[in-house]
């Protein structure tokens, strides 16, 4: 079994929900791989159309694995390992054909999964390669949700406010499909 | 019950294992402070002796209630309402009166708190005003640790890798605690 993650930056939307391309965070590259690497994610998908942004994220890992980064922080470049920069949704489908593509939102969806029913199909294997969908600036564009398989539903603690970072959702989402914890 | 929170700039550790004071991340302030928000924590409190540091914080946190960040978004102005900046841990002890103190680790202690022990103490009510440490740099120095009632053992994915930031194990610590998820 194989689980791979993307960070969607096209096609996403801002505050006022229209579609944009939104810019690659520094921290989310590092912080997200981090994760990734601690909770055994195969791939960490970069998905971007605009080459600029693209050459950015190819520039810093370079640095990272096998520029001076890499030496002073030999973690870092095991994390920076897994990212792999592409251009669209597309392309990793082509490249992967996922068994299953589960997107992620912040808002309520009909028929959402919960994240503990996928954590109990990952536990039996029932899936095989999985890929796991979230979304920068204001979240993942409708369409993208139409092309998964199921979306998640949204990740909340006791209070109404659901506003954290993708940052600490990643984090969130793998701990508890993946996470060393047992009830 | 209060649900409280320190993330630690002194005394941490860094890569070496020497004691030291680190500086504050701006995305430290915000990605925890909305995290803290989701979860329902009453106070995140942000420890530097550094005044310099202090100083920029309080900047900053002002922009966004006072300022035009909250304007724009007002989300953000919410969660931002939680930081408090301090000079020490004992200040905080001096303040808020724990019942109890649970530091966060990376690495594997003796006798530490499993994170769903504790979950299930929040639930039945067990404690009425916790405070959790986080430490920034390579983690919160042993003196720290002794201070606190018990550590909690550490947040771990499948592998042996344990170098999440701690925006990451910090949202996945009060997922932990107190998530909207059930088994």
């Amino acid at each position: 079994m194989t689980i791979n993650l993307a960070l969607i930056h096209y096609p996403v939307l801002n505050r006022k929900g229209e579609i944009i391309t939104s810019a690659v965070t520094n921290l989310d590259i590092h912080d997200i791989a981090r994760a990734c690497r601690t909770y055994g994610v195969d791939n960490y998908f970069i998905v971007t159309p605009s080459q600029d942004q693209q050459n950015l994220v190819k520039e810093l890992i370079q640095h990272w694995l096998h520029g001076p980064g890499g030496k002073t922080n030999p973690d870092r470049k095991e994390a920076l390992q897994l990212v792999k920069v592409v251009d669209s949704l597309e392309e990793i489908k082509a490249k992967l054909r996922p068994s299953a593509i589960y997107a992620t939102t912040a808002s309520k969806t009909d028929g959402c999964l919960d994240w503990m029913e996928l954590r109990k199909k990952i536990e039996i294997g029932e899936k095989d390669n999985i890929l796991l969908l979230f979304g920068t600036a204001s979240g993942l564009a409708k369409s993208v949700i139409m092309e998964s398989n199921r979306a998640l539903c949204p990740i909340n603690g006791p209070t109404p406010y659901n506003h954290l970072s993708v940052r600490s959702a990643v984090a969130i989402g793998l701990d508890r499909l993946l996470g060393n914890w047992r009830i």
